[in-house]
């Protein structure tokens, strides 16, 4: 497997990059459109076909790649079960199976950020975690109908219950990191750590904070996969 | 081994943690002052002490954190060969093996950028190339005596000639990308592919970059280990 980590600096967004080295295929994960020319000279590089490109979720913070990709490569375009996005060419339900060459990626429905959002298990040993679980951190829950005690059972119960060596990689990071381990995010991390759901909610629903710059530009855009 | 990646956003630099994970000892290289906090509280979230703080080479762009982090943790500070820093505590030459643990760093002298540079192999598997090579570019040779032509010959004869799978980590990345191979930036590295030693030089030559914002604080400070 080839795997790559991409940043997009302006949203601090993570893009997923992997592939299948023998069959020359890959996919995207979350890529953002003012990237996409970096992505496709990359993809063009490798010598790698891009067969599909993966939302974690309906972005609020940045217009995703997706559908410019899809129109230069024909990839297809899969994103998360309940997901409004009439344009996807395919919807993944919970544990649902994709299977590129010798690579499986499972995906993990983990709502709370957003009311439709996967988490994609990669070979059992790394998962994307969108904006469910960042390092030392989650994604907030105040629009997009997010709920911060759906977001709580997602982590709790089906990323924390993951063996504690498998990589997290987030969708997004602020800090300068760029991987931890679910053990290391049951153990430090400050939003789940010795907080119990209801005080999870309490804590959430008080951060007030500020809209996302681009949100009002970018939910629609990306019902629309990426066509403003 | 245990390795990340880190990111200071600021001045686009890269630094490294690596470590034995069964003596749980730990290096850093590279690292940013304004990132001390979280780089420490790594550390000891990860039950590992810091062994040795290495830089690749005299910083212009940012300080370096390596004088305050032997302050906290009493680790060792190593600078490459002829480095002008008086307060180091260990100077690598050319091919000398640092051993941490079960894991080897290797320094290749890789001067040009500044007169005085090392990269650090590990495991002979991966390069952390400091800012003789990026990711399809290269560190800057127009002050701090860098040195076109020896930039070259540290890059062309120390490191395209390992082997094409060695994975490749910059000390910077101002694109999003995190890491490379060295058969990928022989191949597609736009500073040096189709290019020979006359015409890369020119090239160097001819940038006219504006020097970098820190660079009169930061010189002075990193020949100090850090302390302004």
């Amino acid at each position: 497997m080839l795997f790559r980590q991409l940043f997009d600096e302006e949203s601090s967004t993570y893009t997923y990059l992997i592939a299948d080295r023998t069959l020359k295929q890959a996919l995207l994960v979350d890529p953002v459109l003012e990237q996409v020319a970096r992505d496709r000279q990359l993809l063009d590089e490798l010598g790698l076909t891009l067969k599909y490109c993966l939302e974690t979720h309906i972005h609020a913070d940045h217009i995703t790649g997706t559908g410019k990709l899809r129109e230069m490569t024909g990839c297809c375009l899969i994103v998360p079960e309940n997901a409004q996005v009439s344009c996807a060419d395919r919807f993944l339900k919970h544990q649902e199976v994709l299977q590129l060459g010798s690579v499986t990626i499972e995906a993990i429905a983990t709502p709370g950020h957003t009311d439709s959002h996967a988490a994609y298990l990669i070979n059992q040993k790394a998962i994307l975690t969108g904006d469910a679980l960042f390092i030392r951190g989650c994604g907030r829950t105040d629009f997009q109908s997010g709920d911060a005690g759906t977001l709580y059972d997602s982590v709790t119960q089906r990323l924390f219950t993951l063996p504690d060596e498998t990589l997290v990689y987030p969708g997004h990071d602020y800090k300068g990191h760029t991987v931890s381990t679910i053990g290391e995010e049951k153990q430090y991390n400050p939003r789940f750590f010795g907080r119990d759901r209801t005080q999870f909610i309490m804590f959430m629903n008080n951060l007030n904070l500020p809209d996302p710059k681009k949100m009002n530009e970018a939910v629609p855009a990306n019902q629309n996969c990426g066509k403003i």
